[in-house]
């Protein structure tokens, strides 16, 4: 049974390589590298990758294929795989909705036009179930002054614009009966009224910031100095990026969302707070790669010091792209089985894991495991 | 109760840490550090380090205080221990006896008279157990050509040299009723004939070859890869090290135990053959210091190569010394609850863990809990 | 004939460790490496490193005993060192006078009273010539509104504080009659109304910034990209320091003077602009010790892009205080053989060279060393 | 003037990228980054890019468009450039002979057969001079047991096979009247035998073995830690590198020539030996691409011991090909100003530079400089 992958930024490097890699999947010209859950040994029972429908929001207007080229030129994508797939661009293409721009038109317009969208998509593909998921540029950190849902819409109704964007996105797609996944840092579902909306409405939503390079080393690495008991003493870093996600974080206030994202992995780790800072800098010449480095200080026996050095050069999108149809198929599959709210036992995919899902890789793995075994086999 | 550590190398560098680290945490001169038993929530009820007597074979006169000295110099000790512990590397140094050097009398002499003083340590101290730790130099690869005990010992009788030398020093152990440790590459325990003896006996061992450094970091990240269905292509090392273990391993046959050693990690855990190789070298201006850096290509989705570097410069002694005091007491518990043979749920210490425990680190270290757990409770 | 060292900060890492080094190498208990006049091809000619006469200001009063102590800790100082030579660190602790502290008294007293200072430190050591140089923390960067010497002198005289510290020290040493080093990137003899002051009084200088580890790196690559035709697209780096320099740094206004300081050599170099940026951490658990990444992308035939990656693991003090010798040699030399104002020939020790120097390694060493040989030969 | 550009190794990944980018910089579709004597301010007057002609010899038939295919596959080359420059690949391709495959013939019939062919081309397209450029896979080490020229063409008349092919290509070029680029380890033009009929002949010769990467970067920076006074230790590295040069390689006799002309740099330019060894292995997963990591430890004031690491990661046939275009260039030149037998003012080009002419990266260069000036000035 086919179900759909909304994209919020359905023109961006994550939703094109994905667009273009579930079609090559299909297509049989690429295995599914990346994809946590077509692991050898991992439960089954998800849909098949071939079995997903594309559509989404976005603001800018290149066409899918203009973009998948330029990827292509990037070396994100193979050469032949945007002409032989030109047919699925074309058909995500033609799903592509305008997305929401502030001041074009009221809040409580905007989100019944998304949700309307979304649900007409849904319509028109005979799709059971549709996940959003949110893969656009990085807001600023922002606040959301109501605490229930009663209070912001109330003030959603009085032509007030109250909602950062992700929000935004993610109110009207549980108004549109839809999973959702935060997979950049944005606020995006987290308010405590949009909490409240998914689990009335019994929708399930995870998240946020997908983990895809440096703080994926990190909640690999830091287990082991806790597990050997050796002190981290400082853990410092430089990300270099290029790209639109670099441009974006080239604004200090959308950084700021980042940062905050970044540092939280370590001391959670450990235990205790460690010395050291994170910096992210834009660097256009990367393109769509990005390297990042990073210098631990650490306490052995009888306290010498001693230090280790990583660098992680990676394709983000690459990285990115199969954690997005992993977790639309994830999500879907809770949605289907009756869960609601945020989905804890999916804080393996990000950062800054929403629902108390500790930072630790080696146990998110472990948990969520057990969560797609308990999926798959139908149990809540 | 105090139990005994008889190290085999007890004048090296890993022995004398060991030595002057218990005596400094019973001194309340520095904290457990780098003691994996001794982390917050780790399960409890193991001798506390303040309870262990240590002995030891050597082949070698350096006084320990010597030792002890050139390790402050080179920056493994600080400056103040070895003065202020004098007493106790007096006391280690008293029960250090003459090791097996080949020529000098038959194997099967040999075996009675470190077998004898052992024995005679343990009474001497009113040791209810001793744990035998072999962390002397590595040997080059040897074969023993007798499967059964049986065999062994007649071949012994008949006055024939035919073990390598750590596996003298476990036939001792185990003829003496100790549990054993093989801290390093060297055959150790591993012929069938002792394995008998050891299970025949009722006594325990683990092993082998500690994982302190680079194999460390391989087990860590190799499992981030695995789970995130990202294919690693290729994994190429150069490890520097100086001091002893450096100049053994400029020994061809030696490294050749190390390099066996070291290569098998990484394609245990991603289930695949993966290019690369791993280059040992000797540096003596490194001192007691090891540098490696390791060098790994993986393939993301639809293809795209990515490359991640780390370096680790580590002290080996230091990161060695508290896991011996670890492996001790782990081995000296399961000892008294009954366990006999080869603790395959020690693998966590090990870069080639011996009885099937694999080489994952996340899983090793749960299986390792497990088990503590269960050694605490008294459960068998 | 003997000269004099004028230390401002002298109770510093680097002062103290050039004190301890001159006088160890004096003894006979270590070899003049790192000092660049020492060198085996060199010009010679110069003061012997033994006929130096240590002196200077500052305003914190730890014994020089301690901070030696604290060296010897810090990995800095050989351990036998600081007790072998404790006389000659009590001779240059009776010749540390009280530095200037803003507000204390004023500028034009000050400047009085640190120049009687030194010229009485030089007579009663008679001393032909005394160099004064700064190895005080770095100042955030300062402007001096005069822009000649009798403007300068008119607002000193009528009780205003218009100097930076750094300026009031170069002020004092030219009205004592010395040369001056600039080893901070403080302004410090910058002033045009100095440089006046230096050339009408016949007195040389040199600066500014010492240039000993990450900087000097990328002046000796720059080149050879430059060279090859290679075409530099970027260049970020990362400085980790702990220290009392890295806790100055951790100011960022005085960061700022460091940043610009550093950022200057690779577009010098390369004849273009460079995308990147430099940040420096202050990391207090690395001690006397710094570590800088640096991450440059490249252009090769065609616009294929390649990477290179540095990681440089110096200590300051050890790289710094053989160059204030060779500095303190050059400067005493040049002042002899009648050379006055700045002296870009030395600008191979500075990050940012005064007086046109160019950044390019290579050139400035040709440079320097047909400037030691015309000294040599009593040139001007 | 047009000269010709005969390429031993024609259908090589550097011919093949010399072949495209020569054309590309004629047809204005790319700028000649990587050529030395096209950098700003670099002395003038040589043969322009787009007036050289390229043929050669070769043992495989794969044609150049299909290599061209797979550099561009391999990111070596941009997309568009072989399609656009289709022609001149098949104008190069018509001038590609069959090479000297032993056993074949007798190697007095080969170098015959050999040297026909390049006068062929010569005169064929009317060219004043051609150089020879050996850019085939590396030999193994070689010994030639002629010392004159006499004796060796005694030799070769006999019917003895006596030479390494590469010299049989020298031996050939030099009876053609042809200039000679040892651009590989191998022997080339280095037998004395050789070099007497270079001489006599009056042709010029350069070599050997292309500096690209790892070898260039420790040539930059050995002078550095020298001029610093700082005493390098060791000096360890690890070279990574898939493509038909890595398989070369993997061959041990092979990798000898090579690991022999990596080692001579940093102790000829520090002046003393320096521990540790470079290794060379073969990663078909790197393509055609090259990493090396180089670990560096020095000693500094008062023994203190720092470190430096880098990575360089090049494509190896992006940075030889516009240096093959240099060498044709200069030797040319140097052949019309009549300069006969080893050019060592080229060292600056090679591992091994030949003729005495050291491996300091700074000194090389600006006796570059000075050659090519007196060259373009038509002095000899």
């Amino acid at each position: 049974m086919p179900i759909g992958v909304w994209l919020v930024g359905a023109r961006g490097s994550v939703a094109t390589t994905a667009v273009v890699g579930a079609a090559a999947v299909r297509a049989g010209a690429a295995p599914p590298t990346g994809c946590v859950i077509e692991a050898a040994g991992f439960p089954g029972g998800f849909t098949p990758l071939g079995d997903l429908a594309f559509g989404g929001h976005d603001v800018v207007t290149t066409p899918l294929r203009k973009r998948a080229e330029l990827l292509t030129q990037a070396g994100v994508l193979p050469p032949v795989l945007a002409t032989l797939l030109a047919a699925d661009l074309d058909a995500a293409q033609a799903e592509i909705r305008h997305g929401y721009v502030p001041g074009e038109e009221s809040q409580a317009d905007a989100a019944r036009r998304l949700a309307g969208d979304i649900a007409d998509f849904r319509d028109r593909h005979h799709l059971t179930r549709v996940v959003v998921v949110d893969v656009s540029s990085t807001e600023p950190p922002a606040e959301v002054p109501y605490g229930t849902l009663a209070d912001l819409e109330e003030a959603l109704a009085s032509g007030r614009d109250v909602l950062p964007a992700s929000s935004l996105y993610a109110y009207a797609a549980f108004t549109a009966g839809c999973g959702y996944v935060a997979f950049t840092p944005s606020a995006g579902p987290t308010p405590p009224a949009l909490d409240e909306l998914a689990r009335r409405s019994g929708l399930p939503y995870a998240g946020r910031d997908g983990k895809t390079g440096e703080t994926l080393v990190k909640s690999a690495l830091a287990p082991m100095f806790a597990g050997r008991a050796l002190r981290v003493r400082s853990w410092s870093g430089l990300n270099l990026l290029g790209g639109g996600d670099g441009a974006t974080l080239a604004d200090p206030a959308a950084r700021e969302s980042k940062s905050a994202s970044k540092a939280r992995a370590v001391p959670a780790i450990v235990g205790e707070d460690v010395e050291g800072l994170t910096h992210i800098d834009y660097v256009a010449d990367l393109g769509e790669w990005k390297t990042a480095w990073d210098h631990v200080t650490f306490e052995g026996f009888l306290g010498v010091r001693m230090t280790m050095q990583f660098t992680w050069q990676g394709c983000d999108s690459a990285l990115a792209a199969p954690l997005v149809l992993d977790l639309v198929r994830l999500v879907a599959r809770a949605h289907e089985t009756g869960h609601s709210g945020v989905l804890p036992e999916l804080g393996y995919f990000f950062k800054d894991p929403l629902g108390g899902a500790g930072h630790d890789l080696p146990t998110q793995y472990a948990r969520l495991v057990a969560f797609a075994k308990a999926l798959s086999e139908g149990r809540p």
